[in-house]
């Protein structure tokens, strides 16, 4: 990469080049791919330095930083969530991230986050049904059909084989929405005009609503034996979608428990009820799903692991196929020790500028 | 600003801007109008969220955020420390830096922070010696003649008028470059052979030395009656420049204590020694200096506050100088909600250019 050549650039993925990528690579290689790099990432948990998010909560939303690091390399993620955004034609949540080298502190890569969360949020989920929906699964009911619902289909679609839709949103244009996009897929769509409708016959229940509240997207009698909840709505404090007596029928998985534990539908139950890591269940030293009876719970957050596999698989895309530019972000005088005489040499050339008047 | 028209840019300051609008405004009153902003957002420091920054500690430095709020605007600042990177021809510390509206999240500015964190470092330590230097205070020994040292010598000169300069470096070529960088402006320069010859009879003394050790930069007999010490050096664990009996000796202004305790050369204190903000010495709820003899110490470790101020500070810059590009760094879908739809019409779009195989 010229970013090798150039100590002063960043290698720089905007919303356009991070389109171009996902679509030359193909959305279903993608989405594979990237859940391979969460899984080894999941795998080798202990690795990693873990934080809680830092949250910075406002009356309309929050921001957020999510950094992370295996000690080789360094992520963060910026994000914000603000649901009152789409009236005025902003997004609820944007992103971007960086990827630094641990060794030097400098960036590697600076890329969009918006596209790519989305397809980690996916691709997560997805891994985690892997290990928890039962093997037959091929339905899923998809409650909240915005921004995230039509990857979260693809994801299931691409990496479990679920091809039977069934979608609910408040909005029904939402759901008409969701159905046109996923058209020509294999899918076989259809809109239900409840959630209790939508939830009938289906292996899979993902929950995925925008409301900063405690709602209550699900009731107790709306989950059967042998589901798997894909719950991904509720992340930050104050804002669940599940009555709390299904997570009392349920084996909860989760990412980072002291995160999950503020944030996520567990912050209805108290700090002593037993959940699993995700991490255990791919490594091999916790159970997924034991039986077809049981109802399993992925308490989906979202954590800075996710955003760093995203990162680290976007990175390793860039090379061949050149979908980036080139950010003067770094200061790179000549002589390291030197940055002020930075300063007087560009002086010195603007001044041979007449154009510009200092 | 363009920004204002498209949801999806950021309006991006790069190192080239950055020096450009530097030269452009001019140093000193850059540095003298960032003084200003960063001592008005000092006053009213209860309106901001504040948190020590959050660090990733590895062996050969360090990563950093340093996020803050006021309720309204909300930045953070990414910066690393790595000491060896000299010998390859990297920084010691690089950073960039993001503003963003609370109000929606989405950010508002995304600027290189290398040179502007030497800026703003060197207007806090001027700020702080307006209220905690002998008002007749002229000539300043500098300690460390690195990256740092011209922009503090600038600064001191154009907030307090001090012409005087005593330079010190273990590396002596590097005090001949900071002599050489300073000439012409005004200054009376010595370059000294130690530490203790360059502080004698110094009003100041500036102590910018980077080495991660705990160092005896200054020694107690060094330190006389009526000095102010302004001690940028030692700003994490394990990191100091003074020795311990000097802190006893002298009235220890802080920026934030909870980080200061951690990074600061008061971390050589137990946590019950006094100090006082220097927030509340600009407000005037505190005193800074009361009478000649004392010696005064501003123990700066650098908060994330003054990054705010820098990055509100050049924001309002932006428009009249137009020196920023803008960056396609936010996804923004014709229709908010249907971010998988935008992939879909790239999709489209791109299948119309023969030359992008899909």
């Amino acid at each position: 990469m010229t970013s090798h050549r150039h100590l002063n650039t960043v290698p720089f993925v905007s919303v356009d080049h991070m389109m171009k990528l996902v679509l030359t690579v193909g959305i279903d290689i993608f989405l594979r791919e990237l859940a391979d790099v969460i899984e080894e990432d999941f795998r080798r948990w202990d690795t990693f330095d873990k934080t809680p998010r830092i949250a910075s909560h406002s009356h309309d939303g929050v921001i957020e930083l999510m950094p992370t690091s295996d000690g080789t390399l360094y992520g963060f993620k910026y994000v914000n969530g603000h649901p009152k955004n789409t009236r005025d034609g902003r997004q609820t949540v944007t992103a971007f991230g960086v990827l630094s080298d641990v060794g030097n502190g400098y960036p590697m890569l600076l890329s969009e986050m918006t596209i790519l969360t989305a397809l980690r949020t996916a691709a997560t989920s997805a891994v985690a049904a892997k290990y928890l929906a039962r093997k037959d699964a091929r339905s899923m009911a998809v409650i909240g059909n915005g921004a995230q619902s039509e990857f979260q289909a693809r994801a299931f679609k691409a990496i479990l084989g679920v091809d039977t839709l069934r979608l609910f949103d408040i909005d029904s244009a939402a759901s008409v929405r969701c159905q046109r996009n996923l058209e020509g897929l294999g899918f076989t769509i259809e809109i239900c005009d409840s959630a209790e409708l939508a939830v009938e016959g289906a292996d899979i229940i993902t929950t995925v609503t925008a409301d900063k509240q405690c709602a209550t997207i699900l009731t107790d009698n709306m989950v059967g034996p042998g589901v798997h909840i894909n719950a991904i709505g509720g992340d930050c404090p104050g804002k669940t979608e599940l009555h709390r007596d299904i997570l009392l029928r349920s084996y909860i998985f989760v990412e980072y428990p002291p995160q999950t534990r503020i944030e996520g539908e567990i912050q209805q139950l108290d700090d002593a009820h037993p959940v699993t890591e995700l991490w255990q269940v791919m490594a091999g030293s916790a159970s997924g799903r034991t039986s077809d009876g049981q109802i399993t719970l992925f308490d989906s957050v979202g954590f800075a692991i996710e955003d760093f596999s995203a990162l680290r698989y976007v990175r390793s895309k860039l090379e061949a196929s050149g979908l980036y530019e080139d950010l003067d972000l770094l200061a790179d005088p000549d002589e390291p020790r030197d940055l002020y005489g930075m300063l007087l040499r560009c002086e010195a050339s603007l001044r041979a500028q007449p154009a510009l008047a200092l």
